[in-house]
C-alpha cells in the first residue's frame, strides 16, 4: 500500500473525502445539467469520470485536446468548447469526431462570437454553436448589441445555435456578497435579453444560457426573474479549490496539494524540492500550513516554522497549497488519490528512505487511486 | 515547409541566429569547461547538444530526470546535480546508470549539504559530490564553517569531494554592476575559502568551484585573485533569454517567444490563445512588442495596441515574450527552431487558415528544427 510518504516529489495529492464533500455541495445547489462542470481546472478523465457519475453530464472544456480527449473517454455526450478558436485542423479534428462516432453519442457545440469564428466553424464541419456574448469582461464575446445578428448570420451557414453563453469572470471575487449578487444580475440581465434576440433569430434547439463559475455558483436565485433563467453554470475550480478562491468564504474545502520532501535545513530555514516547475503562480506564492513562505525558485520553496514550532528534519514530508490550481494541475502528470489527508503543513518527520518515518503521525495517508492529468497542452 | 504562420498555437518558438549569437557571446567570455551550462532553463536535450557542439560538454542539471536524460541522450560526461536530493529511489537509478554505462563513459556528481544528503548519496551508490556551500541566499547549502567538516564526513564514508559549489542567486539582478561586483567579490571570497578548507580534507581530484548564473557570467575577472579561480559557471538563461534577464542590460538576446493566435477582436482589445497554462507567471506578466499587455487567463491574454496602431485582425499570429523562460518552457512539449523571427509583436494578418496571411510579412519565418522538451517533470 503506497502512502504519502511513499510518493516521489513534488507530487499532487487530492484528499477523497473532501473532494467528494464539495462535489455534493455542488450537487446540491446545481444538480445533473444545470452544471457543466470546466474540464480546464483538473484536465482528467478520471476526475470529470467522477462528476459524471454524480449527474452531471454535460461538460465545459477550454481547448480542443479536451474535447477530443474527454469524447475519447466516453464522455462526450455534450460538451462545449467555451472559447473560440480558428484553427482549422483542430476544428476538423473535432468535427471528423463527430463523424466517426457510432457506437457512443458525442456532441460537439463550440462558442463563436465573429463572423469569422462561425465561418471556419461551419466550413470544418462543426454542427452546433453557442453564441458567446460579452457581459462585461473585456475577453472574448461578442458585443451584447450584435449578438442576435451573429445567429442570423450562423443559421445562414447552417449552424444550429443552441443558445448563448456569458462569463462573468470580473465578478468571481468581488468580496462582498450583496454587491457581486447585484453586478451578476445586471450582468446576466444582459445574457438574458440577448438570448431572447438570439432566440428569435434561431430554431427550438435554441435553449442554452450558461454562466458563471465557482464564485457565482449559487447566485443564480431560483425566484429571481433574471437569475433564474440562467441554465447552466460552468464551474470547475470548486471539486478541488486553491488558496486564492479558498480566501473568498465559499462552501468548498481545499482537496489538492502539492506534497513536497524537505531537502536541506539551515540556521532559521528549511527548504523543500517543490518550486516554479510545480506551482501555476499567477495568483501570488502557495501556502503551508503553520509555516510563512519565504519565496519560490524553479525547484524549490524557501520557509520557516510560525509561533516557534521547530524546523523540520531533512526528509519530512510537506502539503502546499497552491494558490491557483488550474495553471497547478497543468504541470503535473498525475494526481495521487488519498483516503485523507492530515490537517498539518508539515507532515512527518524522516531521512527521505520512505520506510523511516512516523507512520502514526499520517494515518490515513494511502493513496487510492491515481488520475492522469491527460488533457494537458493544446 | 512549415512557417511560423503554420504551427498549431500556442507554440514555442526559438530564433536560431539569436540563439547562436547568445551562444558565442558566452564562448567568447567562458569558452569550453569554464561554463556549466545549467539544462535546468530549457530542459532538452537537442538544445544541450548544441552548447556540447560549441564546447561545454559538462553540464549543470537541477532533477534526477534531467541528469538521467542528460546522460542516456550520450552528454553525460560530466553532469553535476546541483540541488539537493533525498529520494533514494532516485539516487539508485542515477548510482545504477553508473554501473551499467559501459560504452560512454558517464559522471554524476551530486550537491551535499549536510550529513544526511551525504550519507544517502553514499548508501545508494553515488560515487562523487560536491560541496554546496550558502553564500548568502537564504535556500539550500551548508553554512561555510562547517563546510570543511561536511567534506571530511564525505571522504569518511567513502566519497570522493570534486570540490564546492555557492549559488549567489540573490545577486543575479543587482542592476548596479559596480555594486553587483563587490558583492559577488564577497560571496565568492567565501566560496574559496571554504574550498581550500575542504581541499584540505579531500583529495587531489578536488578541483572544483562552481557558482554564478546568467546575471554574473561575465563578472569572474582573471586579474581578480579571489574571482579568478572561481572555474566553472553555472548560467542557463543566456541562451535564450526572457523579458526578466533582458531588463538588465546583458549582452544576450531574446530568443524565445510564445507564439499565439488572435482569436477575438473587440473594441479596443483583441486576445490570443496564449495563457497561464503556456507561461511562466512568476516574474509576472508577458510582454508583446508594441501591445499592452492587460491580463492574463488560463487559455488567453488580452491586450491593446500602442501608439494608435490598429488592433490585429482574427487569425494574426503574434509573439509573446516571457517574463521568465524557465518554468515557460517547462510547460511546453517541445521547441521549434525558425531561422529567424521578425523584430514585431504582431506578425501577420490572416484568417487562421494557415496559408491566408500575408507571408511576405514574415519571411524567415521557415521552422527549421524542433527540439523535444524531453527532460521535464521530476
Amino acid at each position: 500500500m503506497t502512502r504519502i510518504v511513499d510518493l516521489p516529489t513534488p507530487a499532487l495529492i487530492v484528499d477523497r473525502q473532501k473532494f467528494a464533500a464539495n462535489v455534493a455541495t455542488m450537487v446540491a445547489v446545481r444538480p445533473g445539467l444545470t452544471l457543466r462542470p470546466h474540464v480546464k481546472a483538473h484536465k482528467s478523465t478520471a476526475l470529470a469520470a467522477q462528476l459524471a457519475a454524480a449527474g452531471h453530464t454535460a461538460f465545459t472544456c477550454a481547448t480542443p485536446r479536451e474535447v477530443i480527449g474527454m469524447a475519447h473517454a466516453g464522455l462526450g455526450s455534450d460538451l462545449l468548447l467555451a472559447n473560440e478558436t480558428v484553427d482549422v485542423q483542430r476544428l476538423r479534428a473535432m468535427a471528423q469526431f463527430l463523424d466517426t462516432s457510432s457506437s457512443n453519442t458525442v456532441r460537439i457545440t463550440v462558442a463563436i462570437d465573429s463572423e469569422t469564428t462561425a465561418t471556419l466553424a461551419a466550413e470544418c464541419g462543426i454542427k452546433d454553436v453557442l453564441i458567446d456574448v460579452n457581459v462585461g469582461m473585456p475577453r472574448c464575446g461578442v458585443s451584447p448589441e450584435r449578438a442576435a445578428a451573429l445567429a442570423t448570420f450562423a443559421v445562414s451557414l447552417g449552424l444550429n445555435v443552441r443558445g448563448v453563453m456569458g462569463y462573468e469572470g470580473h465578478l468571481m471575487a468581488v468580496a462582498d456578497r450583496d454587491e457581486q449578487c447585484n453586478k451578476v444580475r445586471a450582468a446576466m440581465g444582459v445574457l438574458v435579453r440577448c438570448f431572447d434576440e438570439v432566440r428569435a433569430q434561431s430554431g427550438n434547439d435554441c435553449t442554452i444560457i450558461s454562466a458563471g463559475g465557482t464564485g457565482t455558483f449559487d447566485l443564480y436565485d431560483p425566484s429571481d426573474p433574471v437569475l433564474a433563467r440562467v441554465n447552466e453554470v460552468q464551474a470547475g475550480s470548486y471539486a478541488l479549490m486553491d488558496s486564492h478562491y479558498g480566501s473568498l468564504n465559499l462552501p468548498f474545502q481545499q482537496a489538492l496539494y502539492v506534497v513536497g520532501t524537505v531537502i536541506s535545513v539551515s540556521d532559521g530555514w528549511a527548504v523543500i524540492d517543490v518550486g516554479l516547475k510545480s506551482l501555476g503562480m499567477d495568483h501570488g506564492n502557495p501556502t503551508i500550513d503553520g509555516a510563512s513562505v519565504w519565496f519560490c525558485s524553479d525547484e524549490h520553496i524557501t520557509f520557516s516554522m510560525k509561533d516557534g514550532r521547530p524546523l523540520p528534519s531533512i526528509g519530512s514530508r510537506v502539503l502546499v497549497q497552491p494558490a491557483h490550481i488550474d495553471p497547478t494541475i497543468a504541470l503535473h502528470e498525475v494526481m495521487h488519490v488519498v483516503d485523507q489527508i492530515p490537517m498539518i503543513g508539515v507532515l512527518s518527520s524522516g531521512t527521505g528512505t520512505g520506510g523511516q518515518v512516523a507512520g502514526e503521525k499520517v494515518a490515513g495517508g494511502q493513496v487510492i487511486d491515481t488520475w492522469p492529468v491527460n488533457l494537458r497542452h493544446w
